[in-house]
Order: C-alpha cells, then sequence, then structure tokens
C-alpha cells in the first residue's frame, strides 16, 4: 500500500499507520480531528464536509469538528475500522478524488509544522498499572533486597493503582519541578522542600474507545474491542516525595503533578501485524485473565534526554513493550473484574516498561539505581535524576518487514524550575 | 429568618440551609438545578427565566438549565454566595414576590417525593484521604498491633490516594458485590469469589467549586474560597480484595466499583454558623498546612443500616466530623502544593469519620474489629459484614441553638447479589 503523499521511509506516519490526533490552525483556530500521514495531518472534519467520508456508516456529522477524539471513539470499533480503511483508500496512490482535487487537498492537507496540536482525549479517568516484571523486580531489590523482589500477589494481579487525570498533558507541554514534603535523613522529621529526585517513566497507554456498565465486567476475549489505540506515556515521579507519601495507600503528590502523552493515538487496527506472544506466565492466571490469542506487540522504544545545557538528545533507553508481563487486554479485565465501569476517553498507562538487560530499563531510578550511579552522557555531562531544563523525548515504533514503521512521533517535556 | 413555606422543625432544608442539587421531574425530563427547602425544590432554572434573580451579577442565562452543578460553581465564590442569599430573600417569610405569584410558585415549587435526584456533579477527579486519627489507629491496630498503629507520616501528611469518578453515584443507587481475587488461607494462591468482607465508610465529601492552575498551589488560607460545598459519602469497600491487592499502590478494585454521594450539596456558607476548633495537631504541620482560623465543622453523622430481611433502619453509628485530625482546607492545600491541578467538580473524600469510642466507629471493619465480634441488632439479626439485600444510609446535621438544622439528607445504597 503506498499514499499519493509522500513518505519518507523512517517516517512514523506511513499510510499503514494513520494515528488520530487533535489539532488547531492560525488559520482556524478550533481544535479539531485529524489523522497524520508523512509530514501532513489530513482534517478529517473538512474531508467529512466534502462528502468523501459518505461511504463510512454511522458517522454522525461534525463528529470530527470537536475537541478531542470522545465523540468518534463512542461510536465504536466497527465505525473506527471503517472510518480507518475510508481514508486509507482516499490516501492511497490511486485513488484519485482527492489526490486529483486540489481544492480538497488545500482545504484538507496541513503541514504538521502548521498545526499546535491539542490532547487528544477527554479523560475521565486515568489508571496507571505495573505491570513489567522486570521493572517492579529492579525496584523491589532496591528497596526490600533480592529475596523479597516481587510482592506475593504481583504474579496474580496485574497491580494498578488510580492516577489523576487533570494533569495528563499532551506532548510539549513543560513540567514544573514539584515542591513537597521529604525526609531529610533517618529519624528527622520530613521537610517541605522541591523534589531532588525527579524522575521519568517510559510507559505506554491504552485508551478506552467504548466502556462498560457499572456492574458489568469486560472479559478478556472483549476487551480489545473496547480498546481504540494506545500513545506514549512518561509518568514523571517524584522519588523523595513518593517514598515518604506512600505507605499505605500508594502514590499521590508524588506521581500527579504531570503525565505526558504523545499527541497521536495510533490505533490497535495499525498495531495488530504486530501482535506477538507475550512472555510465558507462571503460575497460570485465574481464569478471568486467561487469554487464547496474541495480546502482546512488538514496539520498540527508546528514551532520549537532552540533559541541560546540551543542544542535542542523547538516546538512554532501548526497550519494547513486548517483554511487558500482563497484557493490555488482562489490564482492562482485571479493571473491571468488581464491575468498575470504564467511559471513552478513560486512559490505562502500563507502567515502566524495563527490559531485562541495564541499557533497556525505563527510569533513572533504575538506570542510576536509586542515585548510587552516575549516567554519563556522550558529552561528559552527568546525570543521577533530572535537573531544571533538562528535556526527556520518549517515542515507539513497529518495524515492518517492509521497511515502514508504525510509529507514535514524540512525547516530549521539558522541566522548568520549582516556585520555590 | 423564616421562610413562607412551611417546614419542620427537624427537616434537613431550612431557609438558613438551601442546599444545591440536580433533578428531574416526570413533566420535564430534561435535569436541572433546584435547591431543597422543607419537602420542596425550587426550580432555579425557573426563578431565573421569570426574572426573579436578575439582582444577582454575574449569572448567565441557561446556567441552571444544565445537567450538573459544574457551570454554576465555576463561577465563583462571589456568585455562589450572592445567589444564596438572593434566593434565600426570595424565600422569606414577608417577600411577595414569589410568595403572592401563584403561577410562579406553581411552576417554580417542585415536591421532592415528585422529582428524580441525579448526580448533582460531573466529576472531573476524585481523591479519598484518610484524615481521622482514631480511624487509622483502629485499622493500625487491627493489621500491625498497637505500637505501630500510626504509620511515621500520618502526624506529618494528610494521607491521600486517588479514586475512581467513574463509579460515583448519587443516593438510592444499588451496588452490586463485587467479585474479585482474595486470599483463601495463608499460604495458600488466592481464588477468585464474590466479595465476602462488603463494607460502607462513614465520609464526607468536599466539592471543588473553581480550580487552580497546573503548576500553582492553592493555600490553606485560598482553600475556603475554591471549595464550593460539601455532601455526605459512602466508600464502599470490599475488605477481602482490597487487603490482597494494595500492597504497594493502594487500594484499587476494593474501593472502585461504587462510592454513593448524597443529592444535596450543602454549601461552606451554609456551614459557615458551624465552625469549631478542630484537634490540636502535634506535631505542629509544616507551613504549607498551618491554619490560622476554625476549620473544623461540628456536624452530627449517623448511619444506620437496614438489614434484610428487617423493614427498618436502625442507627448503628454517631459520629461528628469535628473529630477529624487534618481539615478539608489541609487537605485542599496539600493536595496542589505539589502544582496538581483542581478542576471544578473535583471530588475530595475525607477519609473514615470515626470518632473516640466505640458507637463512633465509622465501619464494619472497626465495628466487628475485622470480623472477630458480632453486631447484634434489636431484632436479633447479627452482622459482621453487609449481606445481600442490606440497605445502609449516611446523614449527617449541623443542629442550631435555634432549634432548626443545617443537614444532608439522605445518603443511600443497597446491596445487590454478586454476578456469580
Ligand atoms: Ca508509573
Ligand atoms: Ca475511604
Ligand atoms: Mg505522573
Ligand atoms: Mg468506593
Ligand atoms: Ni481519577
Amino acid at each position: 500500500m503506498q499514499s499519493f503523499i509522500d513518505v519518507q521511509k523512517d517516517s512514523h506516519f506511513p499510510i499503514q499507520n494513520l494515528p488520530f490526533g487533535v489539532f488547531s490552525t492560525a488559520g482556524k483556530d478550533s481544535a479539531r480531528v485529524g489523522v497524520a500521514i508523512g509530514d501532513y495531518i489530513v482534517d478529517l472534519s473538512v474531508l467529512q464536509s466534502a462528502g468523501v467520508l459518505s461511504g463510512v456508516s454511522g458517522l454522525p456529522a461534525g463528529v470530527f469538528d470537536q475537541p478531542s477524539l470522545n465523540a468518534f471513539m463512542g461510536l465504536g470499533k466497527s465505525v473506527w475500522s471503517a472510518t480507518r480503511r475510508s481514508i486509507q483508500e482516499l490516501l492511497s496512490k490511486d485513488e484519485p478524488r482527492l489526490r486529483d482535487d486540489a481544492d480538497l487537498r488545500q482545504r484538507g492537507l496541513i503541514a504538521q509544522k502548521d498545526a499546535t496540536m491539542h490532547l487528544p482525549i477527554t479523560i475521565g479517568d486515568y489508571t496507571d498499572f505495573y505491570c513489567s516484571k522486570e521493572h517492579a523486580t529492579n525496584v523491589g531489590i532496591m528497596f526490600r533486597g533480592k529475596d523479597n523482589a516481587l510482592q506475593s500477589n504481583w504474579l496474580h494481579i496485574p497491580v494498578g493503582y488510580h492516577g489523576r487525570a487533570s494533569s495528563v498533558v499532551p506532548s510539549g507541554t513543560p513540567i514544573r519541578r514539584p515542591c513537597g514534603q521529604r525526609l531529610a535523613g533517618k529519624d528527622q522529621p520530613p521537610v517541605f522542600s522541591k523534589c531532588l529526585k525527579l524522575d521519568y517513566e517510559l510507559e505506554m497507554g491504552w485508551i478506552v474507545g467504548t466502556g462498560n456498565q457499572l456492574g458489568s465486567p469486560i472479559s478478556t476475549a472483549e476487551a480489545k474491542d473496547h480498546i481504540f489505540g494506545m500513545v506514549m506515556l512518561n509518568d514523571w515521579s517524584a522519588r523523595d516525595i513518593q517514598a515518604w507519601e506512600y505507605v499505605p495507600l500508594g502514590p499521590f503528590l508524588g506521581k500527579n503533578f504531570g503525565t505526558t502523552i504523545s499527541n497521536w493515538v495510533v490505533t490497535l487496527d495499525a498495531l495488530e501485524p504486530f501482535l506477538v506472544d507475550g512472555p510465558s506466565q507462571n503460575p497460570t492466571p485465574l481464569k478471568y485473565l486467561q487469554e487464547s490469542s496474541k495480546t502482546a506487540y512488538d514496539i520498540n522504544l527508546e528514551v532520549s534526554i537532552k540533559a541541560s545545557p546540551s543542544a542535542e538528545f542523547e538516546t538512554i533507553t532501548k526497550s519494547n513493550i513486548k517483554y511487558m508481563y500482563w497484557s493490555i487486554t488482562q489490564q482492562l479485565a482485571h479493571h473491571t473484574i468488581n464491575g468498575c465501569n470504564m467511559r471513552t476517553g478513560d486512559l490505562g498507562g502500563t507502567g515502566t516498561l524495563s527490559g531485562p538487560t541495564k541499557e533497556s530499563f525505563g527510569s533513572l531510578l533504575e538506570l542510576s539505581w536509586n542515585g548510587t550511579q552516575e549516567i554519563v552522557l556522550k558529552d561528559g555531562t552527568k546525570r543521577q535524576f533530572l535537573e531544571d531544563g533538562d528535556e526527556v523525548n520518549m517515542t515507539g515504533y513497529c518495524q515492518s518487514s517492509e521497511g515502514w514503521r508504525i510509529g507514535f512521533g514524540e512525547c516530549v517535556g521539558k522541566i522548568e524550575p520549582a516556585l520555590i
């Protein structure tokens, strides 16, 4: 499959991808829905008005003229898939409707550099899981020693906790270093200070397209049809605030000052060719968590950092979500097994996606082994945790054997100094 | 102050209260905003259309013709107060505008028995705190023994965690007994089952009227003007699911299957006469948590249960929020000290409001001492935890020296059998 629009070989956005996002432009400042292709955005509100999406049934007028994907996502899996197929057809090399209509091309294709991207979804609730065995083991060894690394429930439950929806921000939003209580030393009272152990967490997010009624669980088999797509997710973390506050009710102010997601939502349809077997699960999960088909994805993940005052990003982590122990469909099934209701736009985070080797560790906590080791960058800059002015980028892509990539674009944030 | 509308002496809704809620009627099924007085609801959308609220500046047309209080709450404290004063004046004995207008009375006053109440707010995020020292101590003794009852951070931090907004339901919504993983015995693998330790938690909720920008904290001094009002809140809890899942990231499926709030939001203005000094705080809190005026409220709280198949509710707990260690304004200041942003409609729960004596314990976990003791009701029915068909009601009221009460109405839910 090829488009009449030029797409570079290593682009994240070939015609095989078509991720959804929300954007505005100087010419029209109301935010609306588009899909990315190459260096362009296809304005779906324009395409729909022009009638070229009329082959898709169940698409109400104006559904793309909205500042979030929620109205579209609420229409359900068959409409998502039909819409994406229709756009794919419209953009393909041999299809003249858009290719040969200079006026429609001019109105409907916007250069990405001329657009402002917005948070693509209106998030009702955000839940963060803890589903990488390698990450949980690393953290466990650091804080409880090798013999008690994994908690007793970890191999039975996709452990998760509720996060904060209000502070989920789109890629590019600056993150202010938080203040709070931390321990200054053993047996000393806590002090108020700026965070001294500011960190990132390499995660991916999954977005609920259609939810369930309170009291009615979603099974693992159904889960895939409820998930619209995935994003990159950086769960910024204040390790010193978190360490003092989290017993016994979990992370709170150590997490809720900001969570960055990528601007483009890659659909599960686009990721389908990259399904693989996940790690084998032993002990066998309880029945409601069992799955009979492939539910892991082979997505290469990278974290890069532009450590102030460096001029360039440097890759410090390469990982892959295929290592994740509990699949995203197991996460959703577990989340609803007690009847908890999901709504269109709800966001799930996978937890830090560390792999088996040190170069695949997804947080500075792990790379610096809680500040006991230094990470030395190419220009000699050293880091244990993030400093003011540092920028962090996370990205991911699937590599096809034909050469094209299904990618997520960037998920970037820069640390601003604390208020004190 | 007295109204031309008859209000019984022990009513929760005299003219001194005027709590806000959202309701619909058979005659007009679109939900809209009203205030309660005696056995009536004043339809504010009708009053505003009739022009009798025109003395309030800053009130946009249609602001009460909405299915939630959020649009009104977003207008800010001075508008909330002016609106309530204006309604109070309109309802007072000597004011003829509504009293003598039979047509307006007929359209604007609805009997509560003829209305359906709805969730009064659209909740962005819900956070549950853990601010009763008595409750935290009881739970601590049960699970860690007397010497380690309070965790080391408890006297320094209003401990809290993120809850689930989607499953907050209005009073009267049935609650289905959840299923999930629990331990069947020590050193045995977990089993999938229905919850065997279903409980309630007597809490109050505070509702954010106006929020803050990400990165900009709300101080304790400012906090009161950001809070619109309070509700009763039942944090239904599955103790067996919670016990197995909660380490290390906190409560999740043990809580998020349902949280009930009362239908009427009592404003902080109405509660103002009942401000009292809270417990003295030792050690002195860090500066950002210090307060210089009264911030506790004297609100009598009651839990009653109609244990299936009993025909009547029986009061099993009498408590008071004045015992709460950390005030609601300290909770809000703490929540934002790291820059976390609050939005109009966000909900904070206080945590279980147990008092110093056994008759004031706010959960069955405490009353039955984790199932080791039986609660014997008047008709001989025994309970350790909730059984199918049980109904729980929570209420609260301030008692004035003149005899009237500022009350919260009911906060009721009935347990439905599990799906298995
Ligand atoms: Ca995380
Ligand atoms: Ca609670
Ligand atoms: Mg975060
Ligand atoms: Mg609850
Ligand atoms: Ni939430």
